[in-house]
């Protein structure tokens, strides 16, 4: 199985790497961009065809390693 | 409308993020995890409701700005 995973910031943290991409868009005359924010992707590869072990391993996987809960929220899909 | 975009390392790049992603979970007896890879997200809000737009947009901001054509690629969802 694989878990595609995507981790943002909450709307309320400010995302200072998404505001420098705007600045830019902005000097590169794309003006129709309102908002940026940046989050991560992380794909995993299980050594097993269980969906629903892949899903409790992913959930716990990101509660405890790869977002942070304070400041991030996450989803994910499993396929096969 | 808005751009949901993913990049990711081209297969053949190393990525050395999702190495110690991976070294990590096995030290935390995650074993079932045979790789990982570590890629960004990227959401952008237009101030327009043009679907074509918007995608026309997005592939020029990607090729221009966000992802590197030599190590990376990239996907996009456009949603209202």
């Amino acid at each position: 199985m694989k878990a595609n995973i995507i981790i943002r910031l909450k709307k309320n943290i400010l995302d200072p790497q998404g505001k420098a991409v705007h600045h830019a868009l902005s000097d590169m005359q794309f003006g129709d961009v309102e908002e940026v924010r940046i989050g991560r992707f992380v794909e995993m590869v299980f050594n097993h065809n269980n969906r629903e072990q892949a899903e409790e391993e992913t959930r716990k996987i990101c509660d405890k390693l790869l977002a942070n809960p304070i400041m991030e929220v996450y989803d994910y899909t499993i396929e096969d």
